[in-house]
């Protein structure tokens, strides 16, 4: 296992949820169809969210229901509260992703909690999914920097992780959550909480910002990270916050880990076709920055 | 100097060097003028070469004569033989750059002569540099991988920098000429050339093919480099390695290191400005991948 990465493309979630143009449940299951083709095994399909609140995200039962099965790849869904735990739980989801953030502003902004009214609300849901014996992850956000509170305490971020892998979480998300980190910041954290909690209960999440994000999946590799959130043709950005632009590019990202050694079974042909289609549906992603390179190839 | 780092701006070189539209001498000089006033310690101003061969970098010797002096600004100016060494020699040229690639595949390709009869070159320039007392530095090329060759001996690059040094080099860039190295490489050469040559010797040039340049500066800087070449607004490429883009950019190295807590000299706000104007001259610059961010800060 040393020598494979794992690539979660959240894409169809993270990527899609602020575009101004919504896409359709179909246009939805097509870009989703056409990362499973290029190989990712895992992918970030929804949310079980107000459809009011995230009208994008509408739907993520039906998109759930109608994708290929017994395929190995890892589906997830984010669930903002207990509500969206039922949903999921009813529909079988094979992994579901809770998100608390690091910094009690970005909670009481995003989600309108405190952070212990936040992580409350999560032991809730960790409980329900033990005793149904559910997978659910948590995505810490905000690890780095919150938008309204500027650098956040790394004892925040442990308390946050130890707390909830104790109360059951199968694995923790560190979220760069506004593309806000340098790479040495990513490597102390990650470094730190590899020796604390092990390097393979963690991933990380990368908005590339400030044009760090390659920078930060290559320090979070060395710091022992082998599983990476990521998103098709660059697509994302957080609604909730100010200067959030998108993800890091998957299609950057497999050519980074596959070039240091690592495999991740992603197909680089039929990504580029995804990464395309991403363009085409929602006429904002732009690809990747090796996009040029990469055609070429 | 620990916490300092060293931008040389390449732009009004390998940035325009290979630009569809030739600038005139008075936009050069206002852009070379714009990263002055941006506080950049070092530029590449031009190249003594061939108008034929290398139309773009024509009259290179009028733009060293009216360049503001006196600054504290290091210009610098590629040449590529006796002949460039002459022009620079009569006029005072503070720092001439010579350019050997440790591939011999790029040689024949790009100047035409084997990497022997290229060191032989350099040679015969170091020496009279040395009995003429002028600072000239020199690019080893193709540092990590030939578009030829594929991937590059490390021992080939030992050398040629060895040579170098120990025929007069007051420097010696380590390029990655095509954009194909990723961060892990670079940092196992940077390690052990620092270990080797001293890493107050070395700088590291960098291109995006690949959108690892941000992420090579980082892996550099971690092996003890603390100077780097950068274009503004991401300009570049070389007209002679096919599938090669175009350099770091300047705000994306400037971004990145400052927040790694290292000084620059450098004025984000003016800096921006340049690039604006590197894309209203040119047509082609796009700007760092930082772009969007940094315009709100």
């Amino acid at each position: 296992m040393k020598n494979h990465i794992v690539i979660n493309d959240v894409g169809p979630r993270d990527g899609l949820q602020n575009q101004p143009k919504h896409l359709s449940v179909h246009e939805r299951l097509t870009l989703i169809n056409a990362l499973v083709d290029a190989g990712l095994p895992a992918i970030e399909v929804g949310a079980f969210v107000s459809p009011k609140a995230v009208p994008a995200m509408a739907s993520t039962d039906e998109i759930y229901a109608q994708l290929p099965k017994q395929n190995g790849v890892e589906y997830s869904v984010l669930i903002p509260n207990p509500k969206g735990f039922q949903t999921g739980a009813a529909l079988n989801v094979s992994t579901m992703s809770l998100v608390v953030a690091a910094s009690s502003t970005m909670n009481e902004k995003n989600i309108r909690m405190t952070t212990a009214q936040a992580m409350s609300m999560c032991f809730d849901v960790l409980g329900r999914a033990k005793s149904l014996e559910r997978n659910v992850q948590a995505y810490v956000a905000t690890a780095w920097a919150c938008p309204f509170e500027g650098a956040v305490n790394k004892s925040d971020v442990f308390q946050v992780t130890e707390e909830l892998l104790k109360a059951g979480a199968s694995h923790i998300v560190v979220a760069d959550t506004i593309g806000a980190a340098a790479p040495d910041a990513v490597y102390t954290l990650m470094s730190e909480m590899a020796v604390e909690f092990g390097a393979q209960n963690l991933s990380c999440h990368f908005h590339d910002t400030r044009a760090m994000g390659v920078a930060n999946v290559y320090a979070a590799i060395q710091a022992g990270v082998r599983r990476f959130d990521a998103s098709i043709g660059g697509l994302g950005g957080c609604p909730f916050a100010p200067g959030a632009t998108g993800n890091v590019a998957t299609e950057d990202v497999v050519l980074l880990v596959e070039q240091m050694g690592f495999e991740t079974g992603v197909d680089m042909k039929k990504l580029l076709e995804a990464s395309d289609l991403a363009t085409e549906l929602t006429g904002t992603a732009r690809g990747g920055h090796a996009k040029a390179w990469l055609k070429q190839q």
